[in-house]
């Protein structure tokens, strides 16, 4: 059986060079607005938010600009208007039609930002409010955990990242869809997918960790643990982990690794993976080259990208693990308990 | 037998008492340094990131500042500089000997912030770094899970609010000590303490949320949990566990539910109260009032104080519990395994 949320897992590669070509021509828009500005503000929440974790690393390391996340309940629960004067921005929703969302993108615009949108939803509440709107060409996403929707984020985010000057070359990002199509076919080949499954399928929780520019790939690879495999699952740095969460590693507490094949944040995840093993607990790897996957108990392959742009791919073999497991645990990955595709959220 | 947490539990009425005596003579420093800024980014981990998340609230609700959370490894790893000018950093700290905290406002400083520190290490490096320090009178801390450090953090950081002319009274901040004191007593003789002890005794996790300026509390209290008790331990705000972790709870996994008495997002956390007994699980309030403790199957009493203050004593509570917790499991709360005391992190 075949679940729609591994359909949308392969759509990913058509997916993604759409949403690539579609918005590369945009990078001009892009530097036009943010002229006027001098740093970057992120509004987003659930995988969309973890989106912003990836987009606040590149922008600082490649862009040279702070960049941070908003508290969308100072606008929407206590109604403070702050000077927002040299801030773009930027609201990111899949379905553009959250509220929160959308109200915190008005809000930051009556402070005096300049406003860009990342969606999915063209024509949606979100991007009609905003001065540039990014929008994505996932095509329509039923499952509901999102997969297609989320890496096409991370490509619009990436052009954003161009748009402000980044210092990379803009042939990475066009590399990517034929790097995810790879992976997909090489993550369910590797003989450590069926392994990592059945530790996971018997363990209440897990740790999942990363640093820097795959930060954002631990939270959403834990998010979509909990959402579709019902698991506990911590996303953490891995400096936070080791300012207490470590505790929590043991035999009955794998951790999840997830780094890009190079960058200065490598050398850390293969020391916390020996760390974790050395607890007695098993450290699986995701990404990270040999040098990860060669500390690990086990280790799915990342992909074959410069580190600003892994993250796009990074995600692929978590997404594969974790439909895996869901169906291994006898849950229908396509629509978790107590979720619903559109989350209204005041 | 009582341990060496719980008699530092107990010492915190004396150690803000001090703290606050000492620090509010101090406002007048922190608005001449921040006269030529306009933002306040904040740089911490751990227990001191959790305070971090209350400062944030604090400043952009009550002070109408623009006040987010840094990302160390664009200093440390990446090492990138960033146009920071207009921006007061704040580091918090402890130990004040953290080497990751003390480079990134070195760092900060460099790339021209001003900076304050927030520190329970007088002379320690990162008070001799900043421009204003502002060190907390905790007195020694032996326990490793941090108490009575992490509320004098939030007593300096509600300073720092009123340096920032938030427009709250002074005279709030006075009554947290006797207050926490009433709180400790009140706990102790709650009936609710033994009921949630014995029902989180028997699960494998629990999630812990919050909103707003108790969004840092839910934090905390879920780093406790997991760090003193090794129990999977998820904090998240209540509109992030709507995308997503929600999935997560049911019979197996109870939610604590941490608000203060009054506030815009009390209402909130008394419907996901009723979600959360209506998908079959257990939600247990702290603080909240009336409404939180009727909504909740059970609840530990909250502060009686204005919110902007109350994240101050609403952890206390939380800090028993894990207390009890951590000895009906059989751990000692003193040394939880795989931590020291100063972590080192890179």
């Amino acid at each position: 059986m075949t679940s729609q949320m591994r359909a949308e897992i392969g759509e990913q590669p058509d997916a993604l060079r759409r949403t690539i070509d579609a918005l590369l021509p945009r990078t001009p828009d892009i530097g036009a607005l943010a002229r006027e500005t001098r740093q970057v503000l992120f509004i987003a929440r659930g995988s969309s938010d973890n989106a912003a974790v990836y987009g606040r690393y590149l922008v600082e390391a490649h862009a040279g600009r702070l960049a941070t996340l908003a508290a969308p309940s100072i606008a929407t629960a206590y109604r403070r208007r702050l000077d927002l004067s040299g801030v773009l921005a930027v609201a990111i929703s899949q379905s553009g039609k959250t509220e929160e969302i959308v109200e915190t993108l008005d809000w930051a615009r009556d402070c005096g930002a300049r406003t860009v949108a990342v969606t999915n939803g063209a024509g949606s509440p979100l991007a009609e409010a905003a001065e540039v709107a990014l929008v994505t060409r996932a095509g329509a996403e039923i499952a509901v955990p999102a997969t297609k929707t989320y890496t096409t984020q991370l490509a619009a985010l990436s052009v954003l990242g161009l748009g402000l000057g980044a210092a990379v070359a803009e042939d990475d990002l066009r590399r990517v869809p034929d790097e995810v199509a790879r992976m997909i076919a090489l993550t369910e080949d590797s003989p450590a997918l069926p392994e990592i499954v059945e530790d996971l399928a018997k363990v209440p929780g897990t740790v999942v960790s990363g640093r820097g520019i795959a930060f954002g790939t631990a939270l959403e690879l834990a998010l979509k643990i909990k959402e579709a495999c019902y698991l506990h699952a911590m996303g953490l740095s891995y400096a936070d982990l080791l300012h207490g969460p470590i505790a929590v590693v043991d035999a009955q507490t794998p951790a999840l690794l997830v780094a890009a094949d190079s960058g200065p944040t490598l050398p850390g995840t293969v020391a916390l993976a020996r760390r974790v093993r050395g607890a007695g607990a098993h450290a699986f790897g995701v990404g990270g080259g040999p040098e990860l996957a060669e500390a690990c108990s086990a280790a799915l392959p990342g992909p074959a990208l410069p580190e600003w742009v892994a993250p796009l791919g990074l995600i692929v073999p978590g997404q594969i693990m974790v439909e895996n497991l869901a169906r291994r645990l006898g849950i229908d990955p396509d629509v978790p308990r107590g979720l619903n595709k559109v989350t209204q959220t005041d």
